[in-house]
C-alpha cells in the first residue's frame, strides 16, 4: 500500500471533470492534459468529451486499469464515488472536495474513512489540494496558472497542512526560481499523514530536502518515531506557537496547536532544523538542497564591496562561525593579480576594481585552501571592471566546499543572479541570510 | 555656508568632465545632461564640446555664477582646481576624487583642507560617490544607469559612509520600487561629516524618514547633540559591531568601529532606531516613510489564508502586539457578506471563496472600529473570487491607521503588490517582516 503512485501513477482519472473553465474539475484535468505523460480519464455523467477526451459516465465504465484517482465531486457524493474507486482497485485516491469534519461533518467522514479502510485506498484529504510533482505531471492545484505558478523540476520536498499556504509557496517558488521535488497537502489526513510524507519523501530518490509547514500533529509519537530515522534534513516550521496563533490554528485546520516549547523539543529530538518563518524555510532548503556541507566553521569572505565585507564579518561572528584567512601562499599568489589597495588579511576585499578573473582566482584559492570551510561570496556587479562571464568562471569552479552568494542590486544583478541559482548557487540578497544560511549547513553537518 | 546647494544648485560645473564614455568624468557629465535642469559646465582644458554642450579650459573661464563645483580630476591637481573653485566663489564641491587620508597620502588631505577652509567651502569628500538627488536631477554616481539603477522621487533620506554600499543599495531601491528624497556618501568627511547630513535633512522637507550607514563616527558628541534634536525617525544600521566586523571595518574605511555596546546605547539615547540588517533598515524605513503613527498596540488581521493568519498571529504576540477583535456590530455587518465558515473572532479569515468586495468592507470597518489600532492584511491573490480590483479598493479607503499589506506569490501577485507599493502601501513577503514593520510604528510613536 504506498503512496508512490500518488505521484507516478501510469493513469489517472478525475472524478468530477468539469466543461466549465472556472470549475476546479476543469482545472485540475486541463493541469494533466497538459503536463501529464500516462492515460487520462476524465469521469463525467453528463459529458462525452472535455478537452478532447472522452468522458466516462462512472469509475466504473473505464476498461483500463487505473492508478490514481482524483476527486472533485460535491461532499454527499463522495461515498458513493469512493465504493466504485475500491470495487475498481485503484488503490490511491486523492479527495479534493471540502466539507467533512473541518466543518463539523463528521458523520461523512466516518462515512469516507469506513469506504477507504475497506477497500485499503491509499487516501490524501479530503479537504485538500492535494499533489504537484513536476517530474510527472501530477498537479490537482486547483488554481490557474495564470495566478499561481509552478515551480520547476527540482530536489526540495513540501509537505503543508495548509493548502493554501503550500499553493501560495508554490507560487513564490516559481518567480523566485526555486525547484521541487514534490509538494503535498494533505488536508483533513482522515487518512495519510504527515509522518507518512515525511517517510515516503525520506525515500524518495529525487528529494534531497523535506521541508514542512504543520500547525498540529495527528500523532507525535509516530512523527517523532517517522522524523528521527530519517537521513535527509527536515526543515519545519511551526504555525501557533503563541496563545494567540494556536487559537487562530484552531479556527484554522483545528488544530490543537499551542505547547510550542514540546514542539521545539520533539524538533530537537528528531534533528529537525525548525525555521522562524517563511522566508527562512527557503533559504534553508535551498542550501541544504543545493550545497556540500562543511567539515568546520572557519568562512573565507570575497567581497568588491568594504562595507559588505564588515557587515558579512559580523554576521559570521555573531552567529558562532569564524572568519577564514587564506595562506601566505595563497595570499601571494593572488597579489600578483589584485590591486595594491587590495585587502587580504581575513576579508578579501577586491574593491571597485575588480575583473571577473580576480573573483575566479580568489574562489579558486579560497576552495583549494586548508584554512577554508566555507566560502561566503559577495558578488557586487555594479563596477565597470566585472564582465558578465564572471557568473561562467564562478560557475565552473568545482568545489567540494559550499559556497553561498551574496548580491544585491537592480536589474543587471537580477540577471547575473538568476543565472548562478538555474546552476546550483544560491543567492542571497543581505549578509544575514547569506549568513544564517552558512550556519545552517554547519549546523546540520553537525548532526 | 548651507548644505542646500549640494542637492538644488541652479548650475553646476564638473571639472575633469571627460570625452571617453567609461570614464567618471564622462558617466557624472551625463547624468546631468539627462536629468538636471540648471546650467552645466564641463571643464576640460583639451575639449571644445563634450555632449553637445561648449567646455571651459578652466573655472576661472566660466563667466557665470556657479552654485556647486563636481572635482573628479586626478588626485595631485585637486588642490590646484579646489583653489579655483575658492577664487569663483563656489560655495559647494564635492571631491569624488580618491588618493588621499584613505590611502595615507595626509600630506594632499591636508592640502585640501587648508584650501576649504580659506575659502569657506562647503564639501563632500574627497574619496566619495556624493549626491543623488531625484527631485533635482544631481546625480554624482559613477557607476553607468545600465548597471546601477536610481530609485524614484520619494520621502526616504539615506546617508551612508560607504560610498559602494549607498550605490548598490540605491540600485536595490529602484528595482524594488523604494523611493527616495536624497541618498550621500560623504567619503573622508574632509568637511562634511554624518552629523551635518543627518541635521540637513532633519530640516528638509522633502524627507520623512533618515537612513544611516555608519562603520565610525566621526565625533560622537556632536552626532549625540544633533541626532537627539531630530523630529523624524532615524534607522540606523552599524557596520563593525563585532571584533571580525571592526577589524574589516578598520581596512575599510580607516573608521575605529569597535564598541558595539556604546553605539547601540548611544542610538538607543538619540531616540535612534537601530536596525540588525540591509533589509530591515528598508522595511523600517518604507513603513516610517508611508504610514500613519498608531494609538495603540492592538492590529487587526485580515486574512483569505489561514495559514497565514495564524503565522502572524504569532509574530504579533512574539513582537509584544496585541490581536484586535472587531466589535460585535461590525462583526455582524461583516457577517452579511462573507461565507459562514469565514471566521471573524480575532483574525478574520475571509478563506479561499474571498472577493474583493469581503476585503473591501473588512478594511473599511477595521479603520472605523474603535477596537482597531493598526491592520495586517493579508493579501493573497490567488483564489478566483478576487478580482484586479480589489488593488483599487483598498488603495480609495482613506485610514488614519497604519496598514501593513503581506503577500506572497508569484507575477500576478507581483504586478498587483507593485501597484500598492507605488501608491504607498508597504507590501511584505513574510508574516514576519510585516509584523516587524508594524511593532517598528508602535515603538517609534512611543518615543
Amino acid at each position: 500500500m504506498s503512496l508512490e503512485k500518488f505521484f507516478n501513477p501510469k493513469s489517472v482519472c478525475i472524478i468530477g471533470a468539469s466543461r466549465e473553465k472556472n470549475k476546479i474539475g476543469h482545472i485540475i484535468l486541463k493541469n494533466f492534459v497538459d503536463g501529464f505523460n500516462g492515460k487520462i480519464y476524465p469521469v463525467n455523467p453528463k459529458a462525452k468529451k472535455i478537452l478532447g477526451l472522452k468522458c466516462y459516465k462512472s469509475v466504473s465504465e473505464i476498461k483500463n486499469k487505473v492508478d490514481l484517482g482524483v476527486v472533485c465531486v460535491p461532499a454527499k457524493i463522495v461515498p458513493f464515488v469512493l465504493e466504485e474507486c475500491g470495487k475498481k482497485k485503484i488503490k490511491n485516491v486523492i479527495i479534493i472536495t471540502a466539507g467533512f469534519k473541518e466543518v463539523g461533518n463528521f458523520k461523512l467522514e466516518n462515512a469516507v474513512k469506513e469506504i477507504i479502510k475497506k477497500y485499503k485506498i491509499r487516501t490524501l484529504g479530503p479537504n485538500c489540494i492535494g499533489v504537484y510533482d513536476p517530474h510527472t505531471g501530477v498537479d490537482t492545484i486547483f488554481n490557474p496558472k495564470s495566478r499561481l505558478g509552478r515551480p520547476e523540476m527540482g530536489s526540495i520536498g513540501f509537505v503543508s497542512q495548509s493548502g493554501a499556504t503550500m499553493s501560495i509557496i508554490l507560487d513564490w517558488m516559481s518567480l523566485k526560481n526555486y525547484k521541487i521535488s514534490k509538494a503535498i497537502s494533505y488536508g483533513n489526513a482522515t487518512d495519510v499523514d504527515e509522518s507518512d510524507l515525511i517517510e515516503y519523501l525520506s525515500k524518495d530518490k529525487k528529494t534531497k530536502v523535506i521541508c514542512l509547514y504543520v500547525e498540529g500533529l495527528k500523532d507525535g509519537k509516530k512523527f517523532l518515531r517517522v522524523a528521527k530515522k530519517v537521513k535527509k534534513p527536515i526543515i519545519a516550521l511551526k504555525g501557533g506557537k503563541t496563545k494567540g496563533g494556536a487559537s487562530s490554528a484552531k479556527t484554522h485546520t483545528g488544530s490543537i496547536a499551542g505547547k510550542s516549547e514540546i514542539f521545539s523539543g520533539a524538533f530537537k529530538q528528531a534533528n529537525i532544523i525548525e525555521a522562524q518563518d517563511l522566508e527562512e524555510v527557503f533559504d534553508l532548503a535551498r542550501i541544504l538542497s543545493e550545497q556540500p556541507l562543511p567539515k568546520g566553521k572557519k568562512v573565507q569572505i570575497i567581497t568588491d564591496g568594504g562595507g559588505f565585507g564588515v557587515l558579512t564579518s559580523d554576521w559570521i561572528e555573531k552567529k558562532g562561525l569564524e572568519i577564514a584567512k587564506l595562506s601566505d601562499k595563497n595570499i601571494r599568489k593572488l597579489r600578483k593579480i589584485i590591486p595594491p589597495h587590495a585587502t587580504t588579511k581575513g576579508v578579501i576585499d577586491l574593491t571597485g576594481d575588480v575583473t571577473s578573473d580576480m573573483y575566479e582566482l580568489s574562489v579558486k584559492l579560497a576552495v583549494e585552501d586548508k584554512n577554508v570551510d566555507m566560502i561566503a561570496l559577495i558578488l557586487l556587479f555594479q563596477p565597470p571592471g566585472i564582465k558578465e562571464d564572471v557568473v561562467d568562471k564562478i560557475l565552473k569552479i568545482k568545489s567540494k566546499k559550499p559556497i553561498v552568494i551574496i548580491s544585491t542590486g537592480g536589474k543587471f544583478t537580477e540577471k547575473l543572479k538568476r543565472k548562478l541559482e538555474e546552476n546550483g548557487m544560491p543567492c542571497f540578497t543581505s549578509p544575514m541570510r547569506g549568513v544564517e544560511a552558512l550556519k545552517a549547513l554547519y549546523k546540520y553537518s553537525k548532526l
